[in-house]
């Protein structure tokens, strides 16, 4: 089976020009098939701010209303995401920016309002990868912001590393798919305050040991339960670390596998 | 030759969303290979106000700064482009956003200073049809807003007309390519306070006549000037009037033909 890579990145590198710059250098030159997702960064808050636009929040969660959803899809959609695609073909990588919208490539329901009404925050509903497998034959690299689609409509507000581990299992079964989630720490750590105590090796068995130890910090935990969901469905495998794994295979990270 | 057809809209359809869904309606109903081009509407100039920022205009003309492009990125590329394809979506009609950068489409160079710097505006070099084609060719209806990029990595402003001219012009080799520019009147007036008085059809002997007797608008002449330009390369033929024309051929409109 081919290979396929599947790179997420953060808001880290996306607020960072030069460590955006150098994140695409690399991701450049792998030479598999290859999708990027990105999530939002900064920009979004700021130009919430910019325009006086009150920010939502229930229960610790942000709401994405109207405006919000507006914000998003013109931050996340229009300025970040073809920023990065004019980047890619200025080094060579043929690349088209997508939405969930675009070839009608992710459907996801809204959120249905249980105590909580999130707005228009869609959950994956299915990943159609039949164009995007047409534009990957044709050595062309898809870039996707974390935005999806009803089919009826409307837009909707998706979380970045659940549409990076949705499209691994999607293509699960047509490629030998690893997805890689590229943050600013070197991995899963036994000891956040200790960029070094990376655990480099994860599998179901250390997951639990791990979990039933209160081991995993609050920020990682929906990343590891995304990670051995996609582990789960035939996705190779996951790494998570800094963006420098992708070329340097040496480098320290943190493997999930079954 | 298989036909295709290329339509324009501009700012009356995309600020009216009763106006865009009729549209939209019309366009998802055309059965041969299609492609949609957009211009911007007012929201880059309510976000440009909203966000405080000044607009630089010299001689009559708005300068593209950087802020200007990051506004336009949002707007056009974001916000208006992925309301229009997951609109068309609902309509059943599979569509993917594009800006100049994606699939390396259309690059441009950025204007080159004589007596005013534009900015970040970009007047085009060449489209590249291959990925478009492909699309095209497995059902897929690519859907442009006016950025192209200069292949080093810098998005630009282009026009929109000039977008949708320059595209048609590069198909008219493959396809018998047709040209629609969608507006707000019925067509090129004789009389442009009658909105009665079209001029059904403009070729080049008659266009002559209406140049020499001064009787062309000011905001008609460099639509005209795009419009022979693509008439001059093998585009078949220009069709300029209110969007019903698309599907109801015997509306009243200006077609332009050699």
């Amino acid at each position: 089976m081919e290979r396929l890579k599947i790179v997420k990145i953060g808001g880290h590198i996306i607020n960072d020009e030069t460590a955006l710059n150098a994140f695409l250098d690399d991701f450049s030159k792998l030479n598999t098939p290859k999708i990027l997702v990105h999530g939002g960064g900064k920009s979004a808050s700021t130009l919430t701010q910019q325009m006086n636009i009150e920010v939502q929040i229930m229960n610790g969660r942000r709401i994405t209303n109207a405006e919000t959803l507006d914000i998003i899809t013109m931050v996340y959609a229009g300025k970040i995401n073809k920023t990065i695609v004019a980047k890619l073909q200025a080094r060579n990588t043929n690349a088209i920016g997508f939405s969930g919208a675009d070839g009608n490539s992710i459907t996801a329901i809204k959120r249905p309002v249980e105590t909580i009404d999130y707005g228009f925050v869609g959950d994956i509903q299915k990943v159609h990868i039949k164009t995007l497998k047409l534009l990957l034959n044709h050595g062309i690299t898809p870039v996707f912001c974390a935005i999806t689609h009803d089919k009826n409509g409307q837009l909707l507000n998706t979380n970045a590393d659940t549409v990076a581990s949705e499209l691994a299992i999607a293509f699960a079964n047509a490629y030998a798919t690893e997805l890689y989630y590229c943050f600013e720490k070197n991995g899963v750590l036994e000891d956040v305050n200790k960029d070094n105590s990376v655990i480099e090796i994860i599998d179901s068995k250390t997951y639990q040991t791990l979990l039933e130890g209160n081991n995993i910090s609050e920020g990682m935990l929906p990343k590891l339960t995304n990670c051995f969901h996609a582990i789960a469905h035939q996705v190779k495998k996951v790494h998570i670390g800094k963006s420098a794994m992708l070329l340097h295979t040496n480098t320290k990270h943190t493997t999930i596998q079954k």
